[in-house]
């Protein structure tokens, strides 16, 4: 979620990198100097002699993964996410250089072309950077479970920085979607702003009954512990309920699942493959995620704000402009 | 599970079916006369003048269901199990003509033809009637899941009467099959009578460790509560466990779900299509069910049995020799 600069070189690197980190167990965030070679959005400012499918001046995207094997059956695929080898995310892990990979609070980053997308140069940055992860995160199970059939009905549970793309993601593709969400508060924004055909308050169980097997797909993006009854019983017969989220345990009744020969599955972010074409379909149309923009400065106060729910969708970080 | 014979007539009846049925909560089973019109695999003895499918002397077997709305868009897709209107169990379920459905513990019973299938007439009744049962309840799953790959892995959860067929249809499959299973007892019959490449405790953590992310396909027939997290862990990424057991509750952590997109989809016997796939595919395999065979005067010790979980591994009862 960063407006930055990023650069595309050799991967030697120097300490001369401007970041914000939280460097205590409070998780407050303060100005950072150290030696980076990785994450979000931005402009190509250098690139390597061996990088062959990006210039200086090309708009790129980097999202949470910067390195794999490329050589298991899923990095041959473009599924690098799923390396059975040496996934590297984008922070906090040790790449194969033994280097720790520092993400993208920061004003550069340095990155294999493999992991790096191609922004079209009229899609705006700041808008692109969530797509690397939000986007992606409901994109690529909604196409995978062939959702992108024009005028079958989609629930999706939880309206935050995920669920508002799988609308987005949803009526593009022709969907009738659904909204299932705890309060009422998003209500009007999500008919209206959203485009949303529908908006249930999950606890309105005489809605929810009235609702029963009617859907074909569901994506649940709620990260709280809740079960999946309620909404497996949603589905029709060889319905897909996929979950994106995480929460620490969910539950079911086999019953429910196996009458209908129903399916849960389960999805995080893609291989590269499927993440450029997510950035394609979101150029070809006009689908831009809800964001606020704020200074690096502001950092601390948006993750208080996130701990409230309190964000339309995502905070997206302007780096270029805050950090100089 | 039985032997005996079978009309199909007009739906019309009398009270001369003698059959064997538990009439108090003690669950004992005794002779019954009754009028009927269903249920599961013997000879047809008479036909209605619209049966267009079947002639006397047909070998034919009736499955879990008897009648359907035969209008749905599951119907007209041969999955009339899925039924959206009025799918009518073969025993004790209210027909559209407003009588109870009785089973097929009993002389004959009468069936609109197009929930009979054809048996082969070189593949013995007494096998025949597990198929439509056990049988079905495994194949589907695994046929709609891509499960019939050569070489591809499958792990089965449990070796009763669904597990054991899941084991055979897998080989058959050309699938590398390894056997989960609470106790020792059944090894060295799983490796050598059921042709399993691998037989598993699941209480042995180290060896369950050891195959990690090595399965493409499980089939969990377990009907008791477990978690069904250790067994999400041994599949691939994008590896798919069918829940064909009915425990109460199932729980699993969606991280272990999520991080590798795998999915866990529930299932129950086929539509009248591939039932009868099903039953061609195990005549021209020579795929038969192991049996024990007994009269009807021994159920309610086989009853005793089925919950020690002592048979090997579906009791068939030979109606047309015991109900004389």
């Amino acid at each position: 979620m960063v407006k930055q600069s990023t650069t595309m070189s050799s991967l030697t690197a120097n300490d001369d990198c401007l970041g914000w980190a939280a460097r205590d167990a409070s998780g407050v965030l303060s100005p950072y100097n150290f030696s980076r070679r990785h994450e979000i959005a931005g402009i190509v400012k250098e690139v390597g002699s061996n990088v062959h499918h990006f210039k200086v001046g090309d708009h790129v995207g980097v999202g949470t993964y910067v390195n794999s094997c490329r050589d298991c059956e899923y990095c041959n695929d473009g599924l690098e996410v799923h390396c059975v080898k040496e996934l590297v995310y984008t922070f906090n892990r040790v790449d194969v250089d033994g280097t720790i990979t520092k993400g993208g609070y920061s004003s550069y980053i340095v990155v294999h072309e493999r992991y790096c997308f191609r922004i079209p140069d009229n899609y705006p940055l700041a808008s692109a950077a969530p797509l690397l992860c939000a986007g992606i995160t409901v994109y690529a199970p909604m196409v995978r479970h062939k959702m992108n059939q024009p005028g079958k009905s989609l629930g999706v549970i939880g309206l935050g920085g995920l669920g508002h793309m799988a609308v987005k993601f949803g009526k593009a593709f022709g969907l009738n979607v659904t909204i299932f969400s705890t309060s009422l508060s998003k209500k009007q924004e999500a008919l209206t702003l959203l485009g949303a055909d529908r908006f249930v308050v999950s606890a309105d169980q005489e809605q929810m009954e009235a609702l029963a097997k009617s859907f074909d797909f569901i994506i649940d993006t709620a990260s709280g512990v809740h079960s999946l009854d309620p909404y497996i019983s949603l589905l029709k017969t060889a319905g897909v309920l996929v979950l994106v989220g995480f929460p620490s345990e969910a539950k079911f009744s086999p019953a429910i699942l196996n009458l209908g020969m129903k399916t849960i599955s389960g999805s995080i972010v893609g291989g590269t493959k499927v993440t450029q074409e997510m950035i394609d379909f979101c150029a070809a149309h006009k689908i831009y995620p809800n964001i606020e923009v704020i200074p690096i400065q502001y950092a601390n106060e948006a993750l208080e704000r996130l701990i409230k729910k309190d964000v339309k969708y995502r905070f997206v970080i302007d780096i270029e402009n805050s950090l100089k």
